[in-house]
């Protein structure tokens, strides 16, 4: 399903909006009051293909840079996380929820330490900075927070890599998985991680400076030709087998780090003070009531996932999907949600309700799908 | 200038998606990570005839309500805004500013007092429960936030009145413009307010609850029948003429309230306690050095303004345009945008580029248009 999205100012282009529409994009989606492709010529299905063997560019700018800058940054952070960032070196990139009071989720940023008192907050679909703000006002905390003219450019497949040293150097080939490091450009140096929203591998180049945005992008495509490289976007098809999130479709502030399996990232022994604290640990202790699963389901192709779809065992509902599209890999249905904990090793047969009138039948799965 | 809108499950549905696709929306745009209806079967221009004349049901769901509650609710909203709300009685809407400690726009909503401690903020296009929340955090006050189960329902135009008396009693031709009262719906208690998002006059219901979206969409439709009610959504040349801004369009966290006429709403003689109290009072102090105004300018019909447009007078750029359309009625294009202080007064020609590589010649306008 896909609708006219009508243009504003308010919905921001890109660094490479320029580019994507020269490239032939079809459709958007609308992130961090940003425009984020997410269809060009191709189908989902071809691109998916596609993604699993070459390499792709994508324009990941709505992954907005909260920058936080002061002598009480890392304080700042760590109040807003309930992952320790105590042992974070200069150069990591770390996955870290971020939570209210209640332990209900309000993003779930990769924060990059660029220096000692510097660091990007990697956002995900709400105004993070607008969070911090409000705490660093409230707490008189010694920050300045910004959102920095930082526009991220996602080179993911499996030829990602050989792209990426042909370009830049060898060198980038040490560069470890959620680690960054730097490269010349244009005679500037611009932040690359190895990172990305797609389980093929790839890097992440934090061009800073909006107006190189066209020349970073001709150069990688022209670079690309010979790994049959593709404009392209993170492929519903390839996240939802691998197991990436979405947050507000995943996760809202309904949800809290548990329920999205992220346990092992939670601090609970006291040792860091965090907003939420209590709560996390009471979730923690008690068990969290629901966690996201994968679905694995035949029947005809879903349709796009735009509000909950029920899943119903012995005509009790067990559970909700937010993200659902056909594999042409596994020749099934394949979607997330959260599934109530009693119901988390069932090896039943569930109903999919994709509110089409359809029966669907399938059965859980751990990730990857 | 439409493209596709990928949709989602994060692109979230309102109470009335289902009722606004019946009626055949053919164009969203996003606010708030909800969709708002942007485009129906007819022109933007015979909508606009139509608005000026008739009456209009606009699903304008996405001006989500903060809801802040408790002891300290109006020191938390104090706090944020510029505007003294000492004053406020239950039932008064106030457009109230919100900025940061800078000075800088955060949001520009519309704030209901509900009770002595129940406020409704009316947001515009950024997450301000989270500076919010942020705040109180920070602060430790006492009070609860969300956002509220409540969908604002809009109708505008001439006959509104007519039609909202018709359907729950003349009692509500004795609101004021920016007040509220109570209407009777289905055993239910709903808010109505004499505001919304034109010049021609109307009402916004806060429906709460969202079941009810379809039966009141369906009520409010049929009764208007006889009004020559249309579906429809905030009119881009009929709010340009009128000077009707758009944050994320008009303003951005780099303005302050000042430069988008402000000055009489903020509390500039120290009575009251806000963030941003000194910068503001800065600014008041030294005037604002740019103000939004308005433009009409000849030529072909403009293109959608998605970037800023500049306005060069003898070579010189002298401010930009960020909303704009082609007036039937004023047979020219119309445009919104900050113009620098020495120029405001101007009665030269300017130049308009639109970035189409044509040129065109206006002058400065008062509002309305």
């Amino acid at each position: 399903m896909s609708e006219g999205l009508n243009m504003s100012r308010r919905i921001r282009r890109t660094a490479y909006t320029d580019r994507v529409e020269r490239e032939g994009v079809s459709g958007f989606s609308v992130v961090n009051h940003m425009l984020l492709p997410k269809a060009f010529k191709q189908s989902v299905e071809d691109d998916y293909w596609h993604l699993r063997e070459h390499v792709q560019l994508w324009d990941v700018s709505c992954q907005r840079q909260v920058q936080i800058v002061g002598v009480d940054a890392t304080k700042l952070i760590q109040l807003m996380t309930p992952r320790d960032i105590g042992t974070m070196r200069i150069g990591d990139c770390l996955y870290v929820p971020i939570v209210d009071q209640n332990g209900g989720l309000i993003n779930d940023p990769v924060l990059l330490k660029i220096s000692s008192k510097k660091y990007w907050l990697s956002i995900a679909d709400s105004d993070l900075l607008l969070y911090a703000l409000g705490l660093a006002t409230g707490l008189k905390l010694e920050v300045i927070i910004s959102e920095a003219d930082v526009w991220p450019l996602s080179v993911q497949g499996p030829k990602a890599e050989d792209l990426v040293a042909n370009l830049f150097g060898e060198e980038i080939r040490r560069i470890g998985f959620f680690k960054f490091d730097w490269i010349n450009f244009k005679g500037t140096k611009q932040l690359i991680a190895r990172s990305g929203y797609s389980r093929q591998g790839g890097f992440e180049i934090y061009l800073e400076g909006k107006d190189l945005g066209s020349e970073l992008w001709d150069l990688v495509f022209k670079a690309g030709e010979k790994y049959n490289i593709r404009p392209g976007c993170p492929n519903i098809i390839e996240r939802v087998e691998g197991g990436l999130f979405s947050y507000g479709n995943e996760m809202t502030r309904e949800n809290n780090p548990l329920e999205i399996g992220l346990r092992k990232f939670c601090s609970l022994d006291g040792s860091v003070e965090y907003i939420g604290r209590e709560a996390i640990e009471k979730i923690a202790f008690e068990g969290e009531i629901q966690q996201i699963r994968g679905v694995v389901f035949a029947g005809p192709k879903c349709p796009t996932c735009s509000v909950p779809w029920p899943v119903v065992l012995d005509g009790k509902k067990i559970g909700q999907l937010t993200s659902g599209m056909y594999s042409p890999r596994l020749k099934a249905n394949v979607a997330l949600g959260m599934i109530i904990r009693e119901f988390w090793d069932t090896i039943k047969v569930v109903q999919i309700d994709c509110l089409d009138g359809l029966t669907r039948q399938g059965k859980l799965s751990n990730f990857p799908l």
